[in-house]
């Protein structure tokens, strides 16, 4: 990868020192919502709690998967995990089965990795209707095979009433990474553009909405989808894709703020390009939230060499996940670890990375 | 495997019959702490309802692990997944934490795979004590690095109070398969003898002991443990192994069950030779329960060619974790799907799968 500028060593010292960062410090002495947001807090809580404990070099990479390499030869694979706990388990766009496929199936996805096997873990509460739970079950079965991705293994356990809420899903994945692709946020250099592949916010909002608890009649739905198709079309047609994000919790800010640290660069955004639904824009400023801290779940993010960025376009666009792709942001060697919004009005101001818990059990 | 006594079709007809045998019927509406134990409902569940919705022939090997051919070279791989919701959270010789981690360990080495990465999922009710998070997250790092088994990738969720216990764990694993492993009950002969690794019941009770409410004063404490390495040594000591279990929910019983049905054999076990501690006796006893369906958590069970079980019995009892071995039962032809104890007074009775939930949330 040495015509990406860097070498090995200095990709390896560059990990090496951001393993080095001082741990995040937990403030508090309980579990808040704010720790499973997938935003301040919870980077707080891997850094200063799960990474010293389980510490070892492939949790340390720190990515949406696991990238390992098999003893006895083979590809490499990718590995990763999700748990979901949406509230409700039926919104429009999808419900929790088709959530959970379409997460893990992602995580995989844009760590380059081409999806082969997905686990589902079930934690049910005594008394949840049966027909719930087949039609989850059969939404699980259905998004698994319209992604050609088979549920190989899977184990239900039971919770007694109240100390669950109907049924909380957790798949895991495991993809085959092609010799030759290696993504992630070390190889980002100044100049690099900033994609997206659609509007982003449509699933939290769709979430929200579904709760019925702000009386808002709008028409949203969740956007949640199976990327892989787009993630390799968009490998195929750009060899110049520096990494790939799925902006889940937390939403595009989160994600770009964690692009953003950890190549020690700068990111600005382009307010007036971000693609976001008025409907979720009404919705946003009602519940007073910005939408760039609001999950997608079938959008992705990718950086790109500038010379790869109009190409890269037109294979997002191509495909029918990737229709309402834009170009939204660019990477600048200064002020590193930060992620800049110019605004409409030709301001900037600086986008942190999601506090407190806004929008809880949103995936 | 020709020398086993079926041919690849005649194994693939029994996987085939198996197949086709008619789903269980559900016969409630809503779900049971019964669906969680393992036992018959548990197996209802998953004939009735997640295997029409997410079938696919993995799925229906039903193993502990399934099996995967990756599909450009390299190794067979072993997936598995299993969820822990213990409760206690602590109890006398382990946690939910190493639970997890030996627990799906076990459920690959059982298969024949060399567990190589496990991946974890924490659902966190809010309010819960970061220093019991510390606690368990420690316990699972130790576990993990005592087997030389990476945590590779998580994730973390947390749900607002009463809508958990504490923290659920979900652990994922994918372990290597070495050529020429071939394991599973389609080997089962006539014949064959039934050795388990030590005494049974022991994690089962010592949970149910220290939840408080028997008000027993016994010392008893889980025999979870890591069996990759004692499953290992017996796989080298005996290439007559048809298969290995490790009898968790549904205990022994349940386990020799599903061997037998699938199969298509009967199971005699001897009751003088059942290695159980007199303080387990006691402790089910006081409770109504048959040790036989009490959980184990650190014991496999294996099903050996005769001309191989005392070099196997040898093996185990070689090590640390085998010392307490035993040869427990023999395989006959008939009646076939039937397990029978053989008791100490001469006598003969059917011992069914586990139905109903005696022991709820044992792991």
């Amino acid at each position: 990868m040495g015509d990406r500028g860097r070498t090995e060593e200095q990709v390896l010292a560059a990990i090496e020192e951001r393993r080095r960062r001082p741990a995040r410090v937990l403030l508090e002495e309980h579990i808040t919502l704010a720790h499973g947001a997938g935003g301040k807090s919870t980077h707080a809580l891997v850094e200063a709690l799960f990474l010293p404990a389980l510490r070892n070099p492939l949790l340390e990479q720190l990515a949406d998967s696991a990238l390992l390499d098999v003893p006895d030869g083979g590809p490499r694979l990718a590995f990763t995990t999700d748990s979901f706990v949406v509230r409700p388990l039926f919104f429009p766009g999808g419900d929790i089965g088709r959530l959970a496929v379409h997460g893990t199936i992602n995580d995989l996805a844009v760590t380059g990795a081409r999806p082969a096997w997905l686990s589902a873990a079930f934690v049910i509460e005594e008394g949840f209707p049966l027909e719930d739970l087949r039609r989850i079950a059969d939404s699980m079965g259905a998004a698994a095979r319209e992604a050609g991705v088979p549920v190989a293994t899977g184990d239900t356990k039971v919770v007694e009433r109240g100390h669950g809420d109907g049924v909380y899903v957790v798949t895991a994945g495991v993809g085959v990474v092609d010799d030759g692709t290696n993504l992630g946020p070390e190889w980002i250099r100044p100049g690099d553009r900033v994609l997206v592949s659609g509007t982003i916010g449509d699933h939290g909002m769709a979430v929200m909405v579904a709760r019925g608890e702000l009386d808002l009649e709008v028409a949203l739905e969740s956007d949640t989808a199976a990327l892989h198709e787009l993630a390799a079309s968009l490998l195929d047609a750009a060899p110049g894709v520096r990494c790939m994000r799925d902006p889940t919790r937390g939403g595009l800010a989160t994600v770009l703020n964690e692009l953003a640290l950890t190549a020690g660069v700068s990111i600005a955004i382009e307010e007036s390009a971000l693609p976001v639904r008025p409907e979720v824009i009404g919705a946003c400023e009602i519940l007073g939230l910005d939408p760039l801290y609001v999950a997608s779940e079938g959008r992705l993010a990718a950086v790109v060499a500038p010379e790869y960025c109009e190409g890269a376009l037109a294979a997002l666009r191509a495909h029918p996940l990737g229709s309402g792709a834009a170009l939204v942001g660019e990477v600048h060697p200064e002020p590193p670890g930060l992620v800049l919004l110019e605004t409409a009005f030709g301001g900037s101001r600086v986008v942190d990375m999601l506090a407190g818990d806004p929008l809880p059990r949103i995936c």
